[in-house]
């Protein structure tokens, strides 16, 4: 057990957006709010895994709909907080621990400010070891737990329960009222006992994110590039570097669909890449062919000092590097690739893992 | 006090589309599932209003959505008590009776179905004294009370209970919840007290639709027609004759919107009527000039046998009678008319009582 502070939030918020894969939210806002809960509340318990006990609840905490929205559309704070006091009052029973359902610039550091605010500690683990942008995209779901009762809030004040007669149920309702919230919503959802999370859960994706974190943050004090810490953080690959040639986004079924273009500068000069995302990053074409694919992580970093750039941040010009990291095995399974794997995005083309892809392409 | 019985359906639902305006649901399918409900649990109590204790709870059951919907995705019959089950269960508070939201072929059965299934009394009353597409459009609004907490349950076993910060907040919600079960729920919503009951609700509403229904039905029997029967129990006027030309429907915002033409025949042979209708009809253009509006009452009857026709049910070639009613006072008052007027259906026109625009026309 260690104890999160105002300083590791810092790390947490750039670390979690790595493995946000472009979605999961801006850094920026959850980390103000999580620096702030924590001066105010004190630091907040970290639990590995094995220290969960087997009987005890734990609630995740999360934001849900378009990232980019929450940017414009404050919360007001309480919300967090609301949606994880409203599912025990409906359900009857205390939270002992929140924890992430994703990784993610905001879904990493929501829980921690709900966890401040409420006492509560935060397990180092979560149910994606990335970011996805629908309901039932977590190993939880592949697990067998149900995602409602399920609870949205918005920041007027607003609140739904959901209980549906499966995963895919809530993800359909919870989308549309969070549309009608106006594109985000606060929610909890995924009530657990400590020895279902135990056997189930990605464990150790805080501290993975602070360690990214804190060593993209220390090499930009010295002037170094972090890109290979982090590919050696994460066992990752350089997948392409070059310039931000156009970005198309749509925000009106609730996701951010869209897609970027870049052309290659350096060793790629001449070559192109296509990023396709929902939220978060889906597949990456390099010279119009795959090199990566959901479910592994394709993220854009900043080539001056490797800082992630979120979908919602992509601007014409960016000067990038692309690199591309291994899943959490359980994505690899029929189950796990049936729920995430480019056919379910509606790509026609098999999952490969990118250490294959990566291969062919002798990147 | 009196019963409601399996023959008294026969009146009620047929009664109930003439108070429903073209909309508030099929009378034929409310009626089957109220029919088979009594003959399986015995007669269900009739309360007038002095009847009904100051305190007890009263818990109002419902359909929402595009009627048309319901006949084709049945409901499963159990939803109309989840609805009112949750509900108690949400507020921790048994409910002593039923009541109707609104008067229509289905608003104004399935309440007595809940009710026979449940064993409770329906309450002889409504909150409309006709049906109105929108959840705020309800005399207990106007009078303050909150529609949430608000249960919306699907045919799946899906349930979405939601807490707003007003009415309008309900509306939105609860229909994109609606539209995406299906475009139809079965709903429960507006507790009350028996008290608030009686101070706000338009009573005798399930008599009258008695009253009504067995006029047609034996004017049928007899041979008669029944058009002027139905006028003297409502105050109504008989509008316009002729035969429907063209009617537009549209479903996909959760209503039935559209609009319906006639062309005279007999007395009005040379004129010409246009009917406008979100689920219920709104405005009625006799050769292009309004003669009767919301929130009075314009219902379509064919002109054989005096039988409603609603909405889904209106098409080319039909012969009919079209009849106006003036509405409740409450909704007369300026709350009112901001809530259910001309104005805000978007028709820029100030609202006349029907029996003054009728005066003018000299039908």
């Amino acid at each position: 057990m260690r104890y999160l502070t105002v300083n590791d939030m810092e790390y947490l918020a750039v670390g979690a957006a790595v493995l946000g894969t472009g979605g999961g939210g801006d850094p920026y806002l959850g980390k103000l709010m999580a620096k702030q809960a924590i001066k105010e509340n004190g630091d907040v318990k970290l639990l590995d895994l094995n220290e969960l006990p087997d009987d005890k609840l734990v609630i995740p905490s999360a934001m849900m709909g378009a990232p980019a929205v929450m940017l414009e559309k404050l919360p007001n704070g309480k919300e967090p907080e609301t949606a994880l006091r409203a599912i025990e009052s409906y359900t009857g029973k205390k939270a002992f621990a929140t924890i992430s359902v994703e990784a993610g610039g905001l879904n990493s550091t929501i829980p921690v400010y709900t966890a401040a605010r409420l006492g509560l500690p935060i397990v180092d683990a979560d149910g994606m070891g990335r970011a996805f942008p629908e309901i039932p995209m977590v190993t939880f779901s592949i697990g067998g737990v149900r995602a409602s009762p399920m609870i949205c809030c918005d920041e007027k004040g607003n609140m739904v329960i959901l209980e549906t007669i499966d995963n895919a149920w809530v993800e359909t309702l919870s989308r549309t009222v969070t549309v009608a919230m106006g594109l985000s919503s606060m929610i909890s959802l995924y009530v657990m006992d400590g020895k279902t999370v135990k056997r189930l859960a990605i464990g150790g994706t805080i501290s993975l994110e602070i360690e990214i974190g804190k060593r993209i943050i220390e090499s930009n004090r010295k002037k170094l590039n972090p890109v290979d810490a982090i590919l050696e953080l994460t066992k990752g690959f350089r997948l392409f570097e070059g310039k931000v040639t156009d970005v198309q986004r749509d925000l009106t079924t609730g996701f951010v669909r869209g897609k970027a273009k870049f052309e290659g500068i350096d060793s790629h000069k001449g070559s192109s890449f296509i990023l396709e995302f929902q939220n978060e990053n889906l597949i990456g074409l390099l010279d119009d062919r795959p090199v990566a694919m959901v479910p592994d992580l394709i993220t854009v970093l900043d080539r001056e000092n490797g800082n992630p750039i979120t979908t919602e941040h992509l601007k014409y010009g960016q000067r990038v590097v692309i690199i591309g990291m291994p899943c959490a095995s359980i994505w690899r399974t029929k189950e796990g690739l049936a729920q995430v794997g480019p056919r379910y995005f509606k790509y026609d083309v098999d999952y490969m893992p990118i250490e294959e892809l990566v291969k062919r392409k002798r990147l």
